[in-house]
């Protein structure tokens, strides 16, 4: 079975295994854990923060960031199909009481003027607006890459108007690749990062948030909230320290991988690419009624030794990641071919 | 001064006055007033439903309606200009722990088809979908009013997806009068519905939430919760029976009024009214730039003796009410008109 | 019938219907209501703080009042029976995800040894110790008045230790009255009180929570989001405003009556009184159980004319109020002690 | 240094590491991993319960299982020393609105009668009572085992007053190892459970939620919502399953080094026992004013080569683990001894 679902199933090669291991451990909740210490330095120096602070999940790291960003009464802008907003279980409300203020870019990126109007006047009637989210890269539109002029635009104009800023970086590293930008360059328009261990760099465990020293101080605090604090948490921190070292230059290869994947599904009249671009290592498929459903889609690519998911009615997402060989890739792109070329109902 | 800021300013007449000085009251938290009682019934029967509670306002009628309908982890659909959403300092989510999903309508109308995507599929991702808001007369789009093939198509669909119904009706007096259909029949498509006698209909305080006996109960225990109790509160229960008795049928002439208003604008080629229609008591006008803006508007408007709010950069509102006689509306359209003519710079 | 089941049962005199049927009014939520001004003026003068705010219930005061001192993550501390704890739903947790923590007093009273350990240390695994409540008179240990010793020490204490101070002074009127300090000198010590002109003082709504210019600036915002907003409150304002000038001191008669009241329950074998003080206008009677339970003893005084509350298994209630004349005290007095006599299985 | 702060410092042995090393992973949040699925299993086998679910802390066991057993506007009766209560944050409230009702027991250990009077008539002023979380064995009173009966009497009680009931089990496997009694019979009374891997079992992260199948169900997807849903878990999960392999049975042996503790305690006249017992692997010294501090104990311990903690002004906790050899606990003891002979203030 060739898995297109995501990069998070990435299992942990045996190099990583062994650091895994080997891995010199603490107590880090009542101490220091010297391999948790080494990983968050090092991404606090990749990312160009002061401080960063591990923890077990990607919406931990964003949920975390969020609350300690916006106090009681507070609201934050995020585009329309961000993960924040889908994915996260809605616990800026649930556990935060946070509204999420949602405002629609055009294929996962805003524009500072789509975003002026939102911000609120002062008064007794509404939410105070406090924080912006953004994307990068959007994982719903397809890994699409965030232009680095918007994103220094928005982070201005927010700065003025004292509002903070939040880069949900989960995928930070594949935009770097793809870019050629620096993770810090890329971060450092930002108050506060968060980028994960265990998607494209194959981790298997964990998440870090990045900021100031204060800011970071806090997130701790918040994390022992949330139930994020673990006590020999190195063992993890030892492959996420492994990935960090070794699989963020590879990640080309996933994202030629993407394109190779995106230019078959262009040679197919029943399919189009979303946002008519493959930036990284995500592809996502919208496809014709006339050829039939997403549901159908996938069920025809299981039986046909490829796994993914359906995004929507007629949407399918496939990731490309280190478990995935270039022959597989090669035999996926026949097989979608092959499929996309007679309607579910004929094959029915 | 003329008073075009809201319906809200409305004060007692001395009927209600009499009416209120004269109230048989007696403990509601801890046993029964009878004139709240008897308010409560009214209300649930002019709007066909099983139960109504009073509160002291419409912001806390619809924000316990809300929380009764959704338990924790739920999102509710609302237009995204709607009240609930922008001026009730998102007591949905800072209390309750609810996410607002906003969803963009056209002239502040909802349709069907434009909801259906947004319903949910059910993972641990994702905020259960369980409600649908919708406001009738709708405040920021002008006083409109929902069609009701819509309101029937929509509460259809969400019963069929097992999704709960709120309406904000604090102006569905007007909706009623304007359209000539009832209130029962306005509010039978849906679950719940939150009436305010403190708008056009005059009375000093309160607002009412009608629905099921059950979601009553609830909603009372959450009342009590929200601070919302109050002891011999048949004092001012005695106005709003009052204006349930006497003032909803007069709410015609505020109508007449707002379109008077509405055609003056239409008159002034700096102005246009947004939606481009006056339904009911509000005028919501639109500014061209080349005029100036909305703050300059209100400036000279009330320089010359009007007083109203603007509502957005470009954008002022007018409210006619009881307290606003015929003459003073023939002034408020010949003063508009005259301020219209000439551009705000120029007068500068 | 002989209501002494609570004094928010008080309803409006004649020449306090007069008041209100004659108030000044505006909308309060969008401008000034002159009536609800002059109002939160004199209690603010009355209690010696900066500002104050009318809110339409005691829960709402109190609760609007532990929110914007405790910010997110805090705790408070106050006696095991305070009404904030018990009667108010858990609000401040609830709404406003607070821990409450209880120390348990004697007779309702707490002394600063009694409070110094439970201050928190700070660390990641604690909440922060924020806030200190107290409450004046206490409600279920019989109207209790706090020695002013007490307060002040508890006050500096709390100062020291950077902890804010919140006096639920619901019935703060008896206390001053009985203790002839006036209402500013007991409210002094705390950063905000609460009190109410519901109970004892006869009017039909309404509550004020009195505090620093700025908290009062941000008690307003909160009371705006929990619904609390009213628009031509005057009309019950003025109530409050005829209570504050004509039913303060009138509070030394139901003292007097409470007083007979219990001295009448002394003489009965069967029935002790809790904390074995009537210092207000309240008697909580402990019933032996050799007699029966507290359920037995109302069912029998009601059928003998008395309405009143079981606040316990074998706990029963009294409260006086302008309602109550002398005669019907005397009755009382004379009811209960037949009552009392003869055990309730004998009676059955 | 002799480190007796916890059994959370305890590092994985080599042969855990080697576990660790060759887990076999999958993803556990789109899919399965197969260690973790193994781990949840033999957990809910030993517990007798249908499902567990694997977390990254215990406090998110703990306040994940309180969420799911408690709707909107319920507390929860708990020991007022316990865990929940005071490590926690007050995540119950902070994240989940709840409030804690705290009961006094003796010596960490409640009856049935202390809770009896605790659970809350039905009625709009109060919270709804819902659950009771019970601490086995009890932290902050020295390890101290509940005795079988009390809990069988208290959940029986819970049961008939329709209450959940929850176990703050972790560390539930020493209270098996010291009485005898397996796991499986003492959590029998429970709704659910909550056991630690981390601590005295050794594993270097994790904690399990034990209950129903539709309990476990929806505290996976609560886990989510907290952020602690990791994707190749079976990494750690390998560690957990080697300690329960391997680590349980040995517990006896650091029980019999807390015994030796505790003798050595108890001989200096400094110093004794909190509660007077050594039931497991905590022994809490209560330090004679009149010798000095905790503070200057635990300063004058870590001079002389001993770690350990304050756990209030006059309260030193040792933890024995299995990272202290016999060796070191007879060194412990003899600079213990030595220490407790003369006071502070003579040494400094």
């Amino acid at each position: 079975m060739i898995d297109l679902r995501s990069d998070t199933v990435t299992g942990p090669t045996p190099a990583m295994r062994q650091a895994i291991a080997g891995a010199v451990v603490g107590d880090a909740v009542i101490d220091v854990d010297p391999t948790v210490d080494r990983l968050e330095k090092m991404t606090a120096e990749i990312l160009g923060k002061e401080a960063a602070v591990f923890m077990p999940s990607g919406s931990m790291t964003n949920q975390v960031g969020i609350r300690v960003h916006c106090d009681r009464g507070s609201e934050f802008l995020c585009e329309a199909d961000c993960h924040i907003y889908h994915y996260e279980q809605g616990a800026f409300a649930q556990l935060s009481g946070l509204v999420a203020h949602t405002v629609a870019g055009t294929g996962g990126v805003l524009t500072v003027d789509q975003l002026r109007p939102h911000i609120r006047p002062v008064n007794d009637h509404m939410v105070r607006t406090r924080l912006v989210c953004l994307e990068n890269t959007h994982n719903r539109w397809g890994g699409r890459i965030q232009p680095q002029e918007n994103v220094l635009a928005i982070c201005q104009w927010a700065a003025e108007n004292d509002l903070r800023t939040h880069l949900d970086g989960a995928r930070l590293w594949n935009a770097a690749v793809a870019t050629g930008i620096s993770e810090s360059e890329l971060a450092a328009p930002f108050d506060s990062v968060s980028v994960c261990f265990s998607k494209g760099l194959g981790a298997p465990v964990g998440s870090a948030l990045a900021g100031s020293a204060a800011f970071i101080a806090e997130a701790k605090r918040t994390r022992k909230l949330f139930g994020g604090a673990m006590r020999q948490a190195g063992m993890i921190a030892a492959g996420a320290v492994h990935a960090l070292e070794h699989h963020r230059a590879r990640l080309a290869d996933d994202h030629a991988a993407a394109t190779r994947l995106g230019d078959a599904c262009r040679q197919c009249e029943s399919l189009s690419i979303r946002g008519d671009r493959v930036d990284t290592n995500i592809v996502v498929v919208e496809i014709d009624t006339a050829w039939g459903t997403a549901d159908q889609m996938t069920k025809q690519l299981f039986q046909n030794g490829i796994d993914c998911f359906a995004i929507g009615p007629q949407a399918v997402r496939f990731v490309t990641h280190l478990d995935v060989s270039e022959s597989e890739i090669e035999s996926a792109c026949r097989i979608i071919r092959t499929i996309a070329e007679t309607p579910a109902s004929v094959t029915a």
